[in-house]
């Protein structure tokens, strides 16, 4: 038979997945000797398959083992369940596997019923706290048990105090109490056609059935999805004694945190109430005093308390968030929990408890949450500011910092006002590498579709720059130039903020907070370097952005997309001459201007990498996205050109496609227009030359060639590439290495990589295109059903942001097994969005790869994953 | 060393890929003792190190053996090269593995120089004829190894003849030839500045040399890109001892089938000239005689002829198509290969040599191309009348059959003029499903843009309608309703008529010839039948294809799509009020008008289906694809709706996709939307449910769910299918069997197949989708750079029409083994456009599927290249 009920004295931490967070720390509690209600819990496992194939009824097996159990408490206890003399009451909680405070149920006082209640007069010698226990447990037990709305219990409550004269709940006499009581069971028998249980069994059966419900109310369900938390763990229920905090003046109860967790500081920090329930806390109606004082109220209790955050602290080499009650005198734990703190909060801890001896530097450095850092790297508003702050929307969290600005609905206006010295904010339906020129003018950009990793959001992310996209709340009308709320209408012009870290936007300008990086920043960042094997790589397409991830700690380039230089304003108009070319002669014409600036870009990044490698990849979007898409921009250009207004539409039109994504890019149209492949090349390995000439740095240039999905596409770049090369450095006289390789993100590529590997120096894992071409999702246009799929359980997380291990994993498996057996001392690295991403890193790690390459902003994130994938994975 | 060059008595046929097709024959006839000049054979090896590692330079070592082989051709000859008295004279010759006819050069006579001719002469006794052969030696050598333009030779010749007053070549006399000899050496001394070579050993170099290279030349490199033949496979070259049938009149050369290559009827075909060379025959001066008159006028000659004819078809096992010499009353065969022949005559010959005891049944079988097939079973233009027919533009033959009609542009105006009894052409840039009733209204099909499976390549071979799709020469102007051609205009209601074997397009109304199919197609499919293992399904939505199928052999539907319904005028309605539901009581509301229609339709195809399994895919396009494009039917859909039209419009743009054949569409529909799942499900069990009891058939129907990725969207969707077809089956009381199977056509379900397979109970490969996404090929866009790829080599073949076996193959084989390992009874077929490629079909068979399924017009062509995969694959 299996065993679903664990007494905490059977449990212990490593139980977690089975007894849930809370059961498996009252266990390891119970175990390390401190003083514990004691209790027993329902596993997860129970939990499950009551939803499951029990068809929401408790089995026999299940109800047998849970009263068995209670006959142990009872003899635990001295006490026993609904016993007129002595009773035995209990709290009855949830407990998942992963916190989610505050979203599911909690019954306490359980047991007491018109007998017991008299018990707990007597054993309390107060009549009067026995019956406001038992009124509390019939509103706690009808609401949450039962769904009987709480405002009813509220109504009676209010009705008696009122009747009575009296301001508070405590004013009320036991003889009122009596009659709340008699109303409340009155409200009950009204709502539920039956009689409030009398049996202390029944209500027992029917708390844990209600918990495991609890499991999928809806705000549950809501909370897992926001923080990824899968739907089938289940949660556990914690059955345990009371102890009462509201005994009189040497009882109270109270929660907190062994050290600051907003500064990190070595300091108790908590609050606590004498005389009172937890519930008291949280309602407020009393004003909690500092836990420091608990010194002089009761100093022998205050003694053991701080002995006890000692043992917790060492025990769990953690920072502890504990909840505690004090019973005449009586220290309780009733709860440990690693505590949440804020991110400069995790580092000054971990740092600390390094140098206390607590925790070596390896445990130190899987205490971080890698994502947190990206709070210390970006502004911040003022969290004070905020709670007065007029909400207008809420959209993705794309790019994470805190932006302010003046609203302008196109590319070309936020770019002009910019030059202007204005704050802007771009606000677009979405974004196209048209508008890179806006984005880059502007503070923070606002898009009212797209997805994660669309264009608006991936591109923010590698500038730095705070991005909510997706917004679906806002309509933007660009035409009109104004964007609407609900009721609110914003013209051009009007300030808004964006916080790209929750994706909330709200109206008129916002102060910022801007981010200090502490010295633990830094001590850490230096642990991490030391652990880990994966490089980490940016992601840059100039000089400005390089430098950037250079200061966080990036050790090359992973990418350098070529095609973000076409779009400024100088040289869109050679960029366009050379699309719409009829002949070859004229695309080289046309490529030839392009020539000097493509080599003056990668001359600045040259230099500002010095002799780390850089990563430049050919020309990848289809051309069409260079070409005007308004009616105006296409007069405009027609006339430029010295043609009519129809037949350059015509070619426009005639150039557009079904699937750009699975068009005429990447590796083909260096393929169908080689001249393309040549110039690039030129400007790279002339750009190189003149540097090492110049500096006598030992430039490394790795020439990447995209969207290769079959070798002979790559031989046929590689030829032309060579060729090229070679009669640069014979012109310039200046011999030096590099190399070329391909990205892997076409299916194909990473089916046939063995081939592939013969002509190719390194692999990069493009694993946004393989995601999309391997799962069939259009990063564009998924979010029309991934939300759906997300609400459903058919997906976990967004397979744009962490990657599918199991499907387009196996992909990059197979490919990096078929690469190395064909050229063992290939350079494999990513260059994704999903090489900045925790989870993934450790996937990258755990197959072998040699480098993750990231935005400049997620350069310390990667740092600190890659040291926790080695941490992790070796069991150091 | 490398052995590159073998005697004709060192070969055999079995050598094709190292001799080329004529050597090994060569040497095969050689080796059965028939009268063949001898000679010897440079290696195809020898071609391709020439081109590649060589630098096209000939080794010494491939210099010396073919000397040596020179050595010993005069050993069996008895002649000597360049001998003054008695010269060797051999022709050179390509021969590559795969017949190219014409495409590579020959040079006759070598070996004659200003001494030799006079040898020539006096072995001959014909000094006229000796001239001649040199003359015609010089002019060969100058065009085609030295490239001078072959007109300056004949204004030589003409010259000559002009000052002679002649009208013939043979008018001219010894003297008169040896005038042209001398200018033509003049010419070539002028144009190569140097004179024309008088060391045979320098001839026989330089024109193996240019053999070689005239692989490579242009119009070879097109006829290899035609005809799907790879380009990395060389060419031999033949060097063989001349034998003269200008030698007078016991002298002659002709060509002969061993039976009739249009009727297939056993008789000699072919024709003969008297005292001539080859190059007389091809000329056309003089008119050649039947070969059958050769009885009459060498009677010797012809019974031996007729004796080697039959040994060549009994040693062959196929009618042979030959070239002989007569010289001096000696019979030589200059070659033999297998005969080119209609698909009608290869039926009739495959049939005959069985009954003839010639062939096995299986071997008969692996005589018939089953791409043929295509041929006998449409219409075709009268070849006759095809000669004066006018060229209009020449596009992709994307539908095989002929078509005349009058021209129309657009789905209404082609359907209406249909419905008034006109045979119609419907012309379109391209066709969408929107189209789909004036498509099914016409009698053909031509599209200006898409490619072999666009749209309306792919719906056209279903229904079976011809179509030439792609047509890039034509400007179709859909407003202005005319078409433009060059300086032709065909405006509506025009006639043209369209060759969808061919892809041509003429213009005015063309007369056709029905096909016939005769006793021997009826015979050969019930041999096929009897070898093949794969079933043959069909793709049909409706009973008229399956019907058609049915009669062409299919064995059950592989893909009945049920999209196609929903475009019929009385339906695309309550189409568009689900599709523009804002809540699921609307979307059901609009469904439930759907489900009887959708009910009929099953029923109808069940009926005809009879007890064959029936594979029906839930609805699968983008719901956007429903919705009206044009602003005037927005306007009147909005105006049914009573919305306006600019909220309509901003629907519509808001529901359109980026990219969306990796968008909202299969199986992501019935996940956000179950209620199209429960509709669906329902109309197919019912349907089943009401033709059991009506007619006590055994329906089988097999559920399809489309596009899935993940084994969790098909559970969910089971979940649904399964629930609502057990609902049905309690109402009607009607109990069946019925499967719930999945498409494979999203790469990561091929990577996760072992989990997929747990739920599906079948397995049906979309090769078109996987194709596309694992290639990263959008179908619709990628002939804008596949046709560049096969120029550059890049690919070999279309990978939308031949299955790419070294990458997307490997993802069937991979998807068929991690299936079959989870789930051993798991049902294996598919449905893409792949199903019916010959190739691609042999390719299924050694993976192990159970069934392919194609258009009901391919359905004999996979029946019969299913047959013979097993044959091929286990050397029957």
């Amino acid at each position: 038979m299996n065993k679903y009920v664990y007494m905490f004295d059977e449990g212990n931490a490593g139980m977690k997945s089975l007894l849930g967070g809370k059961g498996a720390n009252l266990a390891e509690m119970t175990k390390i000797g401190l003083p514990v209600p004691q209790g027993f819990t329902v596993t997860t496992e129970a939990c499950n398959s009551y939803s499951g194939e029990w068809n929401k009824e408790l089995p026999d097996s299940l109800v047998d083992q849970i009263f068995e159990s209670m006959d142990r408490l009872e003899n635990i206890t001295g006490k026993k369940f609904g016993d007129p003399q002595n009773p035995l009451l209990v709290s009855v909680r949830s407990g998942a596997v992963i916190s989610m405070p505050g979203m599911m149920d909690t019954v306490l006082n359980l047991g007491l019923n018109d007998r017991s209640v008299l018990g707990l007069a007597g054993a309390t010698s107060n009549e009067r706290f026995a019956f406001d226990s038992y009124r509390r447990f019939i509103q706690m037990f009808g609401d949450v048990v039962t769904h009987i709305e709480r405002y009813k219990f509220e109504n009676i409550l209010e009705g008696v105090k009122e009747k009575r004269g009296v301001e508070y709940d405590t004013d009320l006499t036991a003889e009122d109490l009596k009659i709340v009581v008699g109303k409340y069971k009155d409200l009950f028998s009204k709502e539920m056609n039956r009689d409030f249980p009398q049996d202390p069994r029944e209500q027992l059966l029917m708390a844990i059935e209600a918990v495991f419900n609890s499991w999928n109310n809806p705000r549950a369900i809501a909370y897992r999805n926001i923080n990824e938390i899968p739907h089938n763990l289940g949660t556990a229920v914690n059955v345990q004694s009371m102890v009462y905090g509201n005994m009189g003046d040497t009882s109270g109860t109270g929660v907190a945190f062994t050290r600051n967790p907003a500064t990190g500081e070595k300091k108790v920090f908590g609050e606590f109430l004498l005389n009172a329930q937890g519930e008291d806390v949280v309602a407020g109606v009393r004003t909690p005093k500092d836990i420091n004082q608990l010194q002089d109220i009761l100093p022998e209790v205050y003694e053991q308390f701080t002995a006890v955050l000692n043992t917790l602290e060492k025990h769990y080499k953690d920072m502890q968030d504990i909840e505690f009650t004090v019973e005449r005198g009586k220290l309780y734990i009733l709860q440990t929990r690693n505590g949440k703190r804020t991110a400069a909060a995790s580092l000054k801890i971990a740092v600390d408890m390094v140098e206390e001896g607590l925790l070596s530097r390896e445990e130190a450095l899987m205490k971080i949450e890698p994502q947190h850092l990206d709070q210390l790297l970006h502004p911040n508003f003022d969290p004070e500011v905020l709670k007065n702050a007029r909400l207008l929307a809420k959209g993705l969290p794309a790019s994470p910092g805190a932006a302010t600005g003046k609203v302008y609905f196109t590319a070309e206006s936020a770019a002009c006002a910019a030059a202007q010295g204005e704050k802007v904010i771009l606000v677009r339906q979405e974004t196209s590498p048209e508008d890179i020129e806006g984005m880059n003018a502007a503070e923070g950009i606002l898009t009212s579709r797209g997805g994660m990793t669309s264009h608006a959001a991936v591109v923010a992310r590698g500038m730095g720059k705070c991005c909510v996209a997706g917004c679906g709340e806002i309509r933007v009308e660009e035409a009109g130039k104004r964007l609407v709320a609900g009721d609110t209408v914003v013209k051009e012009g009007d300030f808004i903020s964006l916080d790209g870290s929750t994706g909330k936007v709200y109206l008129g300008s916002l102060p910022r907070v801007e981010p200090e990086l502490s010295g633990s920043f830094a001590v850490l960042m230096e642990w991490a370097d030391r652990v880990r094997s994966l490089k980490v790589r940016t992601n840059a397409d100039n000089p400005r952005d390089a430098a950037t991830a250079l200061k966080f700690g990036a050790e090359g380039i992973g990418l350098c997309r070529t095609e973000h230089m076409f779009f400024e304003e100088e040289r869109i108009p050679a960029v366009r001459e050379m699309i719409l070319s009829k002949t070859t002669e004229q695309r080289e014409k046309a490529l030839a201007k392009l020539l000097p600036m493509q080599k003056e870009d990668f001359k600045g990044i040259f230099k500002v990498m010095e002799d780390r490698p850089v990563t430049i990849r050919l020309l990848d979007p289809p051309l069409h996205e260079f070409l005007p898409k308004e009616d105006d921009d296409i007069k405009e250009l027609a006339l430029n050109m010295g043609i009519s207004f129809d037949e350059l539409r015509g070619i426009i039109e005639e150039m557009s496609e079904f699937n750009p994504m699975l068009g005429h890019r990447g590796c083909r149209l260096a393929i169908t227009f080689p001249e393309i492949a040549r110039m690039q090349t030129r400007a790279i390995i002339e750009a190189a030359a003149e540097v090492i000439r110049e500096t006598g740095l030992q430039v490394k240039p790795e020439i990447m060639v995209p969207l290769v999905g079959s070798v002979t596409e790559l031989e046929y770049l590689k030829d032309i590439i060579t060729e090229t090369a070679g009669q640069v450095m014979a012109e310039t006289g200046v011999e030096f290495e590099y190399l070329i390789g391909t990205m892997i993100e076409v299916p194909r590529a990473a089916i046939t990589a063995d081939e592939i590997a013969r002509e190719a120096q390194f692999f990069s894992f493009g694993t946004n295109d393989l995601t999309q071409m391997a799962m069939g999702f259009s990063r564009d246009d998924a979010g029309k059903f991934l939300s759906a799929y997300r609400d459903k359980g058919i997906i976990d997380t967004d397979p744009f942001q962490r990657l599918d291990q199991a499907g387009v994993g196996k992909l990059v498996e197979m490919a990096v097994k078929l690469g190395k057996a064909a050229r063992p001392d290939i350079k494999l690295g990513i260059c994704g969005e999903h090489g900045g991403d925790p989870s993934s890193i450790d996937f990258f790690y755990r197959v072998g790869l040699a480098y993750v390459s990231c935005s400049p902003f997620r350069v310390p994130v990667a740092r600190l994953a890659a040291a926790q994938a080695v941490i992790r994975n070796n069991n150091i």
